[in-house]
Formats: structure tokens, sequence, C-alpha cells
């Protein structure tokens, strides 16, 4: 790290302390003299962490006696397990609400707590601005022209040489780039079901899959996402027992909103599963790259030794959501989804898959990736702190190891929906809960997330929800 | 016109008396002193005008003597009427031959005769490049961040500007930018229909649309589209009132392949049947910025008092076909397809819309469009011509005023689909009739264009594709 990033190591560091509880709510921190020795920084590093830290309001300055841990940080309890949904196809039900949800999340009026994926600011804008210009300037004829349907292929081959990373052995051949990760969604669900079929998911789940369900006539049969460990086998075969299920489609790597990781062991018997009923399944992956551990969780795709799994990521989350580049393994179902795409708009934009693809060979994207989980992670856990400086007793909230995501259970009774609506007249966007199911789940539940680097609006903000949530408990 | 460009005018007043008879086969054309004087330009521009002529192979020099119509030149009769498609609704069936189609039409290692839209050679790659870096580099961060789902507002600004010479009066907020004209097409399809809907088409129509109806389940009720004359409003009462049809989809700007113009008259009387029945009506109108008389003709749209006509159009065919940029005006669907939008891709690119929303706003676009109208005309025309030295009598071709490819009937017999396998063993793309109707109507047709700029190797390919309908006669 450069010498005039170090501050924030220091200032992670502490929150680390803070977090583990090795430092506890009042206890002073060390002095700045003590830990400029302790970790080999100039004391103007330590003041500069501190201060930072002080913004956050994690931490408060007191005259002539130093810096402290706020008394009133506490952390809040994990959610608890809610009922288990109701085993039925249920067909979608939560458009018009999701539309109301979708367009304050998106206004740029709110402050975007309701927003997940990483905002500009931490992306490499203008690397991929210099990267863009030169593919344009370099092939003029080539950056207007089209490519092929499944692709411009050196990007696909960069992407093939990155999945390896995650123990994905596919061959470029194999992929198709999407505009998005959404439309690798929606060319799976298309290449696999028709309208009146029935498709499993994790509830909570992500909304615009509700939507995508909804607006392909689907229905939805859900089984439970445990907050920590995502998805139970158990669960999965019963269901398919039950039903006539056409596709699952779920997220093992930081489910949103839970942030759910489904464990390794479940991931081998799910695989088993879905081989011996011959049940494809669609993996959304677009957060496995967002992790706080040192490893990248695995994929349920390297396990896929029948072509069953349908896997969808893209670059949305890490590096440019305006490129609109995703990508599809769709396993066996390719020609199908190579067909889904050509009549869905042909091919996806040249110029931006010009660009990523050299970003990617330049391998700028590990590096970057470091540095934006550290971010993620720094911000997740502020918030973390926040909501237990803030919020009423009987709020909980998940600690997730990845992703993009806090998902918080209010005290029972309030309402989320009303909630959203409080929050968006003070200027604040939320997610509420009962957008991540088509049953009523979750009623009481939101979704908070930190997209950009913190600062004295969000805490401000994150006050205010805390005295909403109080008002309503 | 530059003194530089001033031969290509020439090249093409000679070209027109050619075509209008006035200079007939065998004749001798002015001398370059004669046409220098009645031009008033130099015997240097007529030389070159003339040289490029007999590069075409239209005009040949005699030694000692000057330049001569070729003898051989004789222009082709129009295609006759076909007998009238069965009026039935028929699923999609010709998904394989166009696959196949698509993927030969698509190779680079073909000669292009079966690819229409303008070749990058003729598009403004450069100044695109540029404006391009100029939009990523002015703002790195809004240019990796998504726009509105409905597409960048300045974008939409740009196209409501601009289609008011279509004589369509549309505020930027009733826009979906799409990711290309395909798309708009396949949201239309998707916010009128579900699978087993029936949706009249005009025949022959595009391949494209007849793989995006078979892959959304839909069956196809076909109507005529006369050479000439597009939709006769007879035919769509007819089939409106036998038929339970969802939707109509038709292009009657210079239909894909035949190049036919739906004429005035009939426009208003078919907007009349379709607000009578209440049917709502896709338009493609992806052409008819490429018109070859002065006048852009008018729209559908632009009669569209009640919001039935969905109108798609893009830049691919005129600007940049990698830019993936086209757009919808849903009229009263506009909630349904945006919700489409939505959960298909979120929404396009954002770095490619703003390079063209720059494009527009700095006023290129007319003064682009005039040259490549020219260009496309010309190109049309020295191909008409072509077709005329080499194939067999018995052979037929359209002469559009618009679009950008030449419907050509073969003599009774010449199997289409054979004649595509041959000529792709010749290393050349064609495309053959059968793809274009879901009955077996166009048995002895293909469809040629010339989308790049004419060469010799053109030449000898329409040569080649010559020699082999007469084997096949």
């Amino acid at each position: 790290m450069e010498e005039r990033h170090r501050y924030k190591e220091v200032g992670r560091h502490i929150t680390a302390l803070i977090d583990s509880a090795a430092l506890l709510p009042g206890e002073r921190l060390p002095s700045l003299r003590a830990l400029s020795r302790q970790l080999r920084v100039s004391i103007a590093t330590v003041t500069q962490a501190y201060l930072e830290l002080e913004k956050t309001g994690i931490v408060e300055a007191r005259p002539r006696s130093g810096y402290y841990v706020r008394q009133a940080l506490r952390r809040l309890p994990r959610p608890e397990s809610v009922p288990r949904p109701q085993l039925e196809p249920i067909a979608g039900n939560r458009s018009r609400l999701i539309q109301t949800v979708l367009g304050a999340v998106g206004s740029s009026d709110l402050l975007p707590l309701g927003v997940t994926g990483a905002a500009p600011e931490l992306l490499p804008g203008k690397l991929l601005a210099k990267l863009m210009a030169a593919e344009c300037r370099g092939a003029p004829e080539a950056a207007i022209g089209y490519e092929q349907i499944a692709g411009h292929i050196e990007l696909r081959r960069q992407i093939a040489l990155y999945l390896l990373g995650s123990g994905i052995a596919a061959r470029p051949e194999e992929i198709i780039v999407t505009t998005g990760a959404m439309e690798a969604l929606y060319i799976a669900i298309r290449a696999l079901t028709r309208p009146g079929d029935t498709v499993l998911i994790q509830s909570p789940t992500y909304y615009c899959f509700l939507q995508l369900l909804e607006s392909c006539g689907l229905r939805a049969v859900e089984i439970p996402s445990h907050p920590r460990t995502g998805v139970h086998p158990d669960d999965l075969r019963q269901a398919l027992k039950r039903f006539d299920i056409r596709a699952c489609l779920l997220a093992p790597n930081f489910n949103n909103p839970d942030g759910s990781l489904t464990c390794e062991e479940a991931r081998a018997e799910i695989m088993a599963i879905l081989e011996e009923e011959e049940v494809p399944l669609i993996e959304d992956d677009v957060y496995g790259d967002v992790h706080f551990g040192p490893r990248r969780p695995g994929t349920l795709k390297a396990r896929d030794r029948r072509g069953l799994v349908l896997y969808c990521n893209s670059f949305s989350k890490t590096i440019a959501p305006g490129f609109r580049v995703g990508y599809l393994l769709p396993g066996r179902f390719f020609p199908k989804a190579l067909e889904i795409k050509s009549t869905t708009n042909v091919t996806s934009a040249t110029p931006t898959q010009r660009a990523l693809a050299a970003y990617l060979r330049q391998g700028h994207f590990e590096r970057h990736l470091r540095r934006l989980r550290q971010t993620m992670e720094a911000q997740m856990r502020t918030l973390q702190l926040h909501l237990g400086c803030h919020f009423p007793a009987g709020t909980r909230v998940t600690q997730p190891e990845g992703g993009g995501a806090l998902w918080v259970e209010l005290p029972p009774g309030v309402d989320g929906v009303e909630y959203f609506y409080r929050a968006r007249a003070e200027g604040i966007g939320v997610v509420p809960g009962s957008v991540f199911s088509t049953q009523d789940r979750f009623g009481n539940y939101v979704r908070l997330s930190c997209n950009g680097l913190w600062n004295e609006d969000l805490a401000r903000g994150v006050e205010t929800l805390g005295r909403i949530a109080a008002e309503m408990a």
C-alpha cells in the first residue's frame, strides 16, 4: 500500500479491534505516540487515522484526554430464523411495490443506503476511460462493428482465464457475453422454462429475480435461505420431490439480501441432488468476487460435470456497472441460450467489451479487487457499528463475510414498507424486506447497504433511520 | 461537395443516364472534353469518373475510340407476384436453416453479398472514437455508472428532436433506449403476446423476426408483401377478421428483403383498420432513414393517435452497428415495455449512449446521412447493373427506392437453398429466400446486398453468382 494510504490500514486495524471486542465501548484508544511506535508509522498517519474514525462516529475525541470508542457503541445480534416459507408454487405479485422501490433506490435525490454494488468513486473510471479511448482510436472500424453473437473473443478468453481462479475450467467458446448479469439470468430462465412453469428460489432472494419470474409468467417455490448457512440440501430435496421444478435459481455466495454463504459440504450434496433429479441450476455469483476473507468462495459450476449449471456473473459490481457487461456459462444449454441472445439483441455493445478485455489483459483486475474488497468490508463494518449506535433494542443485523448488503430485522411489529416510505420522506433510500419474497415473510426487515465511502451524511442518515425505527417500535 | 469528390458526382450522373436508358448498352459515352465542358469540371475529373465506372464493369474503354456502355449490359425485370401465402397461423420452423445462414452471413471469410447495413468503412468510426474518448474522459464516473432504465436522457432528447423529421412528435419520456432495434422488437413482442398467440407479419419478412416469433412460441399469419407496394389494407382486414391476431409486425419503409414501400393512401387505411379492431402494430423502421428519393418516407407512428403503434428504430444501419443502440416508442404499452427492459438487462450500456448523444447534439447525423444515402444508392444501382450483365434469362430483381437489399427471383426451378450452399462453397455469402417466410413461398429467391464500396472482388463475385444461376437454371 502506498505511504499516503497507510492511514487507512491503521483505521482498519483499530476498527477490527473494536469489531472483535478487543476494544470495548467507552475504552480509550492507544495514544498517538504508542500506536505510532507499535505499527511503525508516523504520528501524522495515526492522527489522520483517528480523525477519519472520528468522522465515522465510531470513536470520539475527549478534550485533553485522547480518543475513545464511543460509549453508545454496541453490536447488534444477528437475525432470528424466520418461520419456514410456505412450500407452495406462487405466481409473482410484488411488481408494483418493486417498481416503486426501484424508482426510489435509483433516485439520486435520496441518500443511497439502499444501493448495492460499489459506487463509481470506488471504481476505475479514469483507467477505463483511457482504455476505451485507446480501443476506439486504435481500431475505429472494429469498435463500431458487430461482435460475434456470443461476444468479443478476446474478452471471452480473459473471462476464461479469470474463471480458473474460481475453479471453473471453461473454454472461451462456452461463454456468452451478456448485457449485464441480469441478461445472463434472463437468458438462462428463458432457455429453461415456459410460462406456467415452476422455478425454485431461496427466500429471501434478490427482488429483480422475482420481477423476472413474474414477467416470464413463472411460479416460484421458495425454500429457506438460512441467514448464515444459506441453502440446506434437505430443503432442496424435499421441494424437488414435491413439485415439478424446471429450474433452480440460487446464489450460494453472499446471497442478496441476507449475505448468506452456502457451506462447502452442502454444495457437494446440492450438486448430487440436482444431478440425480436432472434439474438444472442457475447460479448467480455476482458477489462471489467481493469476499472479505482471504479466499474466494467456490462455485457450484466448478462441481458441474454434466453441464447442468448455468453460471451467471458480471463486472457490474466490481468494475463498471454502466458498461453492462456480464457473462453466462450455459453448460449443455448453450445452443438454446445463444439463440435467445441473438433474438433478444443480436449481441452486446462492442466498445465496452473491448475496453474491459484490455483492462483484464493488462492485469488490473486482481489488484483492483483487492483494494475494493478491503474498502467494501470497511464500509460494511462501519455501517454495522453505526446501526448499533442508533437502532432500538430488538433490532438484529447480519454479519456477512462478503457481498454488499446488511439484512436488518427491525423490532417485531415494525412494518418495513411503512418504514421505507418514512425513510423516503426523510430523503433516505432503503429497501423494504417484503420485496425479497413472494410471501409475507420479511415484513419487519429492511436491506441496508453502503456502496460508497463513509461520510457524515451517511452517519446522519443512519441516525435518522434509527430514530424512525425507535418511533415505530 | 469538395472538389476531390466531384468525380463521384460525375460518375453518378453517368450511371443515372444509363439507368434511365438515356444511354443504351453499346452506346458511346460523351467524350472527356465534351463532358468536361457540359458539367464545368476538369478533364482530369471526368477521366477519373470514367476510370471508376470502368472498374465497376458498367462501361468499357475501347482503344482509340473512347468509353462505351458495356454491350452485355441489360436491366433485369422486376419480380413477378408470387402466389398468395396460405392464410393460416403457422408456428416457426426455420430456425435451423436460419442459424446456418446467419453463421455464413456473419462470416468474414465470405464475400459479403448477403450482409445488409452499411459497412464500417462508410460509417463515422473515427469521429465516434473521438466523441467516445471525450465523453469517457470528461466524466469517467458517469461513463461507468448506470443510466436510467429507459436510457440516457440527453440521448432521448436528441432522438425526440430527430423524430420530428419523421413527423413523430414524441417526448423524451416516451422513448426507451434499447440494445439495438432487435431488442426494441423483442420488448414489443413480449409486451403484447404470450406463447401460443398469433402475430400478423408481411411475407417475405426479415428472417430474424421469424426467429424471434419462434423463440417466443408464437404463430405467424402471413399476408403478402407486394414487391413494390408492400402491404395492402384489404389483406390486413381479411386476416384480422379471420384470426385472433394479438399484434401486427410490419416494415412499411423498405421492407427487408423485398424493399417494398407501402404507399401513403394504404397507410391511412391500415391505421384506421388497426384502430377499429384495436390491434397494436409493431412498426420496424430501421431502413426509413436510408431513402434514395429526396424525402424521407413517413411512418405509421406519425398517424398514431391512440398509442397503438410500437415504433422501433436504431442507429445500427446508419451510424454504428456495434454500439447496439436502438429505441422503442411503445405508445400506451410504455409501463409494460419498461418492466420488460428492466428484467431483461436493466438498461443499455452507458458510454455508447453518451457518445451517440454527443454525435447527434453536434449535428453530424443529417450530413452523414446525406452522404450515406448517396453511396448506398450508388452501390445498389451498380449491383443491379452487374446482375444484368451476368444472370441468366428468367432472373428478376427489385428496384427499391431505399433500404439495403435486392430481392432476386431466380429462374423457375432454381433452389435458393442449394444456391446458397453452392455460393458458400465458392466463398460468397448470399441469403436464400426460404428463410424469409414460414411457408415455402420463396424457394427460388435470394437476397443480395452490397454494404461496402463496390470493388473488383464484388464484381467477380457477381459474375460467379451469375454462372451458378445459369448452371442451375
